[in-house]
């Protein structure tokens, strides 16, 4: 009997009607098999936020101006951020990384963990947003981040960003990689009217146009990135070499993820994708790659905080697993 | 300014853009005005799990047979079950009541809290399930228990429920309180197969045909409800009174919801919908509320299992009320 024959024996015989805990049984089962073990286990979980900024942002593709992005990664670090307030309640370790944003924290008290490539990607109206080096020290980067973490015993780990025009950034991702025409992938952002969202899907087709064809998901990352997108995916890589449980956030994580699977679809094994977001294209995104999300909640913010919402049901499903009585240990009667 | 206008304003000063957290605003704003505060907060939450027989599982309508229910008392006694898992992960306190199971529990070294009215309802088929008097003992004990548990400082509280049958109950409840028609009503419970399905729906129309037409909420609870479904309407009730958050789980507690609410719709302020059930009537009882529940998880387990599920996101929008800092605190610069 495989693994996961046993892991489904193992669930049917919980004292509850066989598939009554629903989607949870299906958590446990991936769970099981990504651990390969009867007993998995969650420990030290983490969510590290990538910060960093977009050229593109010079072009008015954002509700916000540019500057937000540093201050966002200043109340990351002061703890006024919802990131800050889901992770203390669910007891998730927090990291916060400048990527590359446009500012100096040298003489802030607090800091972010530096891994800056440069302040901020070059539009990509114009060149590719990164240079080759830059990518791969992104690419690097984000892996050492997830090295560094993994020594801390942490086996499971979600992935947030900041950064002023990603939602920009993820939809040439979604374009090219799910070969979708621009405006099934562009949406509202943090929140542009209807007119700016129509300057931004005018400025992205642009960009397309400029482009023109890319199918290497690496310079795809390159071309259209940003820096805290690029550190994302290394470490989506490494997590995935390392069998972390992953979890998946909204709109800007799972553009990056499609990078990541296109590179390594085996990564899906390891995926658990924690929301679907209310902004437009991230259904489609997930539809693209067959995944189900846990949460219908119809967050747009970012920052990990759907990974640091899904996280007790995840843990729940580890928990029923481990600790609910069997049938024969409670002496329950069976089926008819 | 209403309060309702003022709780927006605070949450659309919180450092993200204007309802990027999706539903958690939503539910920030209604704890906000059931507790007429700015900041308000969740004390001491309990989950109560009301147990009791059925006389119509005597008509082969379950895919288990009566005697789980009191095993499944055991089971919630001795910590095996989901919901004590679930509980014991998102500090949750759990009282298991015996509003009347088919079973003596006086030997038994662990025993549920006793409101047994008797040893189970008479079946439907061919009487009352309950007298009157049962039936204003049973809202009476409901009541009594609320009481008890809000006098601990306690005020969120969700109801969970075991009872071979209680989802023909359910069913029944369901039809002639939203009027619709038994097969829209009646589902596979704990896991009928196509032909015991058909056999449930044949015995609940014979039901149907028996009684006629009864309109009084509480006279269609006494002729087809379950103790442990009459007890829960008599906490529904008391606890809107005492102005509790008050989480509603699957389709059983939703059907007594229904009840509840016909006699003080006013409880709808008050009322968090945890979960859609994979029970089919839950959506159609759900759409006649208007109500929008917060996990779609697949579950169809009761015993209040999507209240402890989706009690971390009723916390974590509580939390982001209180604690997440405001632009101006942060520093963080407006919109366009």
């Amino acid at each position: 009997m495989t693994l996961k024959d046993t892991l489904w024996e193992k669930i049917n015989q919980k004292t509850k009607p066989p598939g009554s805990l629903g989607t949870l049984e299906w958590l446990a089962v991936q769970i099981g098999l990504i651990q390969q073990s009867l007993t998995p286990v969650l420990r030290n979980p983490h969510i590290v936020v990538f910060a960093g900024d977009h050229g593109i942002a010079e072009e008015g593709i954002s509700a916000y101006p540019q500057e937000v992005t540093h201050q966002m990664v200043k109340n990351f670090l002061s703890g006024g951020a919802a990131i800050n307030v889901f992770c203390n309640l669910h007891k998730i370790n927090l990291c916060i990384i400048d990527a590359g944003v446009n500012y100096d924290f040298s003489k802030d008290t607090l800091k972010p963990l530096d891994y800056k490539i440069s302040k901020g990607t070059r539009s990509f109206l114009s060149s590719k947003a990164m240079s080759t080096s830059e990518l791969e020290q992104s690419i690097k980067s984000g892996g050492e981040i997830v090295e560094q973490i993994t020594s801390r015993e942490c086996n499971v780990i979600g992935f947030g960003e900041m950064g002023i025009g990603n939602t920009s950034a993820a939809s040439m991702l979604m374009s090219y990689i799910c070969g979708l025409p621009l405006e099934q992938c562009v949406g509202r952002g943090t929140g542009l009217n209807d007119a700016q969202l129509l300057h931004k899907l005018n400025i992205l087709r642009q960009a397309q146009t400029f482009h023109g064809e890319i199918t290497h998901p690496l310079e795809i990352l390159q071309t259209f990135g940003g820096f805290e997108m690029a550190l994302m995916c290394g470490a989506f890589l490494r997590a995935f070499e390392k069998n972390m449980v992953i979890l998946i956030d909204g709109f800007v994580a799972s553009s990056v993820f499609l990078v990541a699977h296109r590179i390594q679809p085996r990564i899906m094994e390891n995926a658990i994708f924690c929301h679907l977001s209310s902004e437009q294209g991230h259904a489609l995104m997930l539809d693209y790659l067959q995944a189900k999300p846990l949460l219908q909640l119809q967050l747009r913010l970012g920052e990990g905080t759907g990974c640091a919402l899904a996280y007790p049901i995840i843990e729940s499903a580890v928990a029923f697993l481990n600790e609910m009585a069997s049938f024969s240990e409670a002496g329950i009667s069976a089926k008819h």
